[in-house]
């Protein structure tokens, strides 16, 4: 490589390690069956026992014994990869049963499963402005990455509206083109701040200016609703929605994304969107756990209960406390601290000196000034590792001096 | 859905239908043990036995016993999913050990997995330019859709050279500015011609024009060169190759894709291409998949030597009967049908009347008036197999009128 170029990736680097937001991967290993325990590899040498903190496993489906059976046993009758795309030989029928099972379960006539839910954001939205030509996307200002992804791939018209400000969105379409047709893309719950959208608000304006509606529901599927079906469906607004998205690789412990919507849509997508067509479709034994792990959580209203309520003991410690997290309506705690680095450094002593792990949360996931540590209690997390967190907690504060930085800062919302 | 929306997302459709490629997929189901066999689903009632003759599953490493315990013992020690994005408690020990692995494999500093090759290709090319301002990618006219992706997502000035012409490849170098940086995307092996690209002549101009250069080796990866190290591994090119980008999902049998790169080229793209960042990783058990399978295929030379061998079997049963195949030096065998419709036709033909599968290539895969059927021998496909597909071939030729259209229309390459 000639040193000009390596001096430029060097430079791309060093950038991003000035803004104190460089970062270090920590090298974990579940143990199975002792969720949310975990094995901690701070270098090759060394292995210590932690408790995770931050994982978006949120209910501990990964670890569920018949989604580990379901995966093991299509591996036994199938093997491992799939062997190619969708259309080239990829596509099976342990495919073709979990697209019609996540159909039903938003009660859609039909779904298609990407290799992963940033995909099926980017693919979907990106292939939106082919099919309607003029295409004005609307979008939250806090949409995730792999909306941005997608919205920028398609190549037409945003509008970003302030973040779930329904006001701001009317004023914005209001403005619009009317003949012109309209996208509003937004996320149920926003998983760093813990917030949730203004669906119906937002379905009514979709209705008055004729505008589709697409919604990420990735951090709540699985953990909101009758059957896990997410927040539009605990609301009773799936039939609001036109493209419903989420993904297989949080709640329901797998990997791989998908939409669900009317037939024509997903025909539209699955016969035009490059990110859905030219790639190895996701493995049998994939579909076949996501499959098993979506049955359940269907079966398992008590999971659900006992997630929130898991949450709200999270929260209610640290109000007692006088921490400063984020005190919204789901199951996400984010403490703020407001500080690439210092954020880090807690995360460091925390993991180095208490055995727990919650990665820090800088930008560009969180806008600058917003750095925070993000908890996700599962219904795993026990009272007795609540309390070792709350007590950790309280020694790094004072061991960063953080009580004067951070008084009176809890909030409702981060942004 | 407003109708218009409806109406148009259905012409879309009749586009696509319009043109002869709408994508039917075949519902099927590999048998494990039976590689290449597989139950072929028409519809719901109706279970029938196939030989896949189209699978990217190359060596059949997706059956092989030593990868799928892998999985299976991995999924027992941790669970399914990895629970988070690589920096979000998404790093596990199984990845640390997969990209060690790949590194070494390719004899570079570093290697970085993305959730497939796609990704892989379009996260890692989209960011180039953010890291080099002024970049002018130079890429090959027949590359992949995955790099074309990333080549659009980077947004910068983009000159693509005819297919494998160098002498093109020089034109369009000597005519840019002599001090812009400048990257030449490439594949090794292209997939839907069987031909292989002139890797020295083009790090001969890379050199000469001190242009970095970026190879796709996602289908030699495992099938050429020592240790499977690819095309570049095999001419002993790999050090003048700056990124070396393969995947997990074709000979190595799994999913998920990757880079190997200098350690500061890696340490760039892990810390700034979002299509990396936000996403959930690759489950710990694939990464232990991958990692047994890249490790099998690393010592066994035979599974190679017995692959190019069946590839040249089924070339010479073509070559007898004087089908128009396109004879190149790769293990993949393309037979030109040259019309959408009629492709898909004989493709119906051949499951339907022999239960032989191979998928038809239309349009955007390959240009239009090419399309073709195409042929994937692995170790497995036998000497039986191969007169069973020849005759029937032969029939299908004859129920369809080909002998007219295709006399003489052997090729060395599509385009
Ligand atoms: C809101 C949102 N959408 C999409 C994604 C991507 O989903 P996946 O991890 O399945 O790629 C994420 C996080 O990973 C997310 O937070
Ligand atoms: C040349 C090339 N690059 C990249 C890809 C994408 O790899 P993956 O299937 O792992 O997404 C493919 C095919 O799928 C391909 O043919």
């Amino acid at each position: 490589m000639h040193p000009n170029y390596r001096g430029q990736f060097q430079t791309a680097v060093d950038q991003v390690r000035s803004e104190g937001r460089y970062r270090v991967f920590q090298d974990i290993r579940r143990k199975r069956g002792a969720f949310p325990k975990a094995i901690w590899y701070p270098n090759e040498q060394t292995q210590r026992d932690i408790v995770v903190w931050c994982s978006n496993d949120y209910l501990g489906q990964g670890q569920n014994p018949c989604v580990m059976e379901a995966v093991k046993s299509a591996v036994d009758a199938t093997g491992t990869g799939s062997g190619g795309t969708r259309n080239i030989s990829g596509t099976t029928h342990y495919h073709v049963q979990l697209e019609r099972e996540l159909a039903s379960l938003h009660q859609k006539d039909r779904s298609l499963i990407f290799t992963s839910g940033y995909v099926a954001n980017e693919a979907t939205l990106s292939v939106m402005s082919r099919i309607l030509p003029g295409l004005i996307i609307f979008s939250d200002a806090l949409n995730h990455a792999s909306m941005i992804a997608g919205i920028r791939g398609a190549r037409c018209e945003k509008q970003i509206f302030r973040h779930n400000d329904v006001a701001h969105l009317r004023e914005l379409l209001a403005a619009a083109d009317p003949s012109a047709p309209k996208l509003i893309a937004f996320e149920s719950v926003y998983s760093m701040d813990a917030d949730i959208a203004p669906i119906e608000a937002i379905c009514d304006l979709a209705e008055e200016f004729g505008a589709m509606t697409y919604c990420d529901e990735v951090h709540a599927v699985g953990m909101y609703g009758p059957e896990g079906s997410g927040l539009c469906g605990q609301l009773g607004l799936m039939d609001r929605i036109d493209i419903i998205q989420g993904t297989l690789a949080k709640a329901y412990g797998m990997i791989g994304g998908y939409i669900a919507a009317d037939s024509i849509i997903v025909d539209a997508v699955r016969s035009l969107a490059s990110g859905f067509i030219f790639t190895t479709s996701i493995p049998p034994s994939t579909a076949a756990g996501a499959l098993r792990s979506v049955r359940y959580l269907k079966q398992s209203g008590d999971v659900r209960t006992r997630h929130q309520d898991r949450a709200a003991a999270l929260k209610a410690r640290f109000r007692a406390a006088d921490l400063p997290f984020i005190d919204g309506p789901t199951h996400i705690v984010p403490l703020l601290i407001g500080d690439p680095v210092r954020c880090k450094a807690i995360s460091d002593y925390l993991i180095e000196v208490h055995g727990l792990y919650v990665q820090p949360i800088n930008y560009p996931t969180v806008p600058k000034g917003t750095e925070r540590l993000r908890f996700t209690p599962s219904p795993f997390h026990t009272e007795a590792m609540m309390d070792e967190l709350l007590q950790a907690l309280l020694d790094a504060w004072s061991h960063f001096d953080m009580a004067d930085t951070s008084q009176g800062q809890t909030t409702k919302h981060a942004s």
